[in-house]
């Protein structure tokens, strides 16, 4: 099967859905490339798109798509609640099968030319594609969306990394990147007293002292009349699942509270469960290959 | 991908590996099949070979392997440790993907009429595909080995159920059938205390009151200085790995002694790992579908 790339691409368009059936065509039709899956939202007016495949496959889907978002998406039109900055806003690709992070970083680079040559639209590259320190994070890169980005992108050091250093009079500007795959994990806590939940939040968010590769917050299940620690999981391959569960559990004990479940929403890879199976189960010398559907997928 | 199953042919040759690469060789060849291990022994004088692929691909290449090894293996001349009835001795099918039990039973009735016409060999089928309920368990079936063979076939309870009612001259008699995964898990404690391992055993195993789904005894590892619950679990679907491994830790704990390690050896399932994930850390309404790899299998 070989090499495997997952791509989440986000477009500006959540609420006609012909135009959204036209831009996510060439996923559906391109040979090599998988559509696993695609929603959208009208109040953001956003679709966000999941399609895996071959890198090469990936790769012409996506500046196909672009080129079809580029024509149906006037963002001077362009309403809703989610941070944009352009038609094809936000193009992660993310290593999945027989690929690392440097691949991955390589075919964020030659998507980013291709569209910037082909369609003249200013692309920034982010996360561990990024080329500046202060491009790494997304919400940095997208600060002024679409409305600032014509001021933003005439200094120096908000010159994009490939394109025009003028915004697509309709589309806007791109970014693009790699990162690793997000696993977003939520757990339920026994109470409905929210600051419980914020404060272990804090605990184990990596930017108030928690583990590297956890954001984290407190949210109410209302619902339910229970609160949440609400995380993404940022790279499980270094911050594994057990152990912030582990961590989550501990810290709820100290108010006397128990944990009365967890989610996953969406995707996850299989490693992610299989590593906490082999931690909770004390597998010794357990190794990937043992997993039949790994053998399957070779 | 559609469907995929499994087969584990046993052939009774293990020391002339000229002989077993022959046989093995349409494994290899035959398109919509995959070998993913083989195993020899010497004192067993036996190879155990593990195919995955399309049932159809499957069934033609076991039909073309067990020809082969009917020329090749003369049961006359053979010797070896382990029980066994004949050149191609079992030969299990094993749904694995988009196949139910069902499906795994015709595919063995199938294969075990292919083969008995195309060779005149007698086949028994065993355990979900037993026409009968003393041919379910292989040991039973296999009783009186190659030797005994001659005689038991001509009694009317053990007439085949595919292919002449008599032996062939040089290749007995196949034993063919359907059934699940088999996961070989073992469970290490901290004694050398052998005794101790065989109690838990007795527990935990379906014969002596325990899971309908488990062999166990207990075995020393006398290099660690250690003691093992050596564990079969024939259907991780209804008896959850996870159950057995927090039911061993409770029964050792009467005997204050710890679970120091476990131990998968060979194959097992994704989802054997998944759900046991799922438990520890208590993941709700959680579905197949949200592991990456069930949708790139798809």
């Amino acid at each position: 099967m070989g090499k495997i790339v997952e791509c989440v691409p986000n477009f500006s368009e959540g609420r006609d859905m012909k135009k959204v059936e036209r831009i996510i065509a060439p996923f559906i039709i391109t040979d090599g490339c998988k559509l696993l899956d695609y929603s959208t939202d009208k109040d953001h007016n956003r679709a966000v798109v999941t399609v895996i495949g071959n890198p090469d496959c990936v790769r012409r889907a996506v500046v196909e798509a672009v080129g079809i978002a580029i024509e149906e998406i006037d963002m001077n039109k362009h309403t809703g609640g989610h941070p944009r900055m352009g038609a094809a806003d936000v193009i992660p690709f993310i290593p999945i099968k027989d690929m690392d992070m440097e691949e991955a970083i390589t075919l964020a680079n030659e998507t980013a030319k291709e569209i910037a040559d082909k369609y003249g639209l200013p692309i920034y590259l982010y996360e561990k594609a990024a080329t500046l320190k202060e491009r790494e994070n997304l919400a940095n890169v997208r600060k002024g969306q679409y409305e600032g980005i014509k001021e933003k992108i005439l200094k120096p050091e908000w010159k994009p990394d490939y394109g025009p250093s003028e915004v697509h009079p309709t589309a806007g500007a791109s970014i693009i990147g790699a990162r690793m795959p997000l696993i977003a994990f939520n757990i339920n806590l026994g109470t409905n007293q929210r600051w419980i939940a914020d404060k272990i939040a804090r605990c184990i968010r990596h930017i108030s002292g928690g583990f590297r590769y956890t954001k984290a917050m407190g949210v109410d299940l209302e619902e339910r009349g229970i609160v949440q620690v609400s995380i993404n999981m940022t790279d499980f391959t270094n911050t594994a699942l057990y152990r912030v569960f582990e961590t989550v559990k501990f810290e709820a004990k100290r108010y006397g509270v128990p944990v009365v479940g967890s989610e996953i929403i969406g995707l996850t890879p299989m490693e992610a469960l299989v590593d906490s199976a082999v931690y909770y189960m004390q597998i010794e010398d357990f190794n990937m290959n043992q997993v039949l559907e790994s053998r399957l997928l070779e």
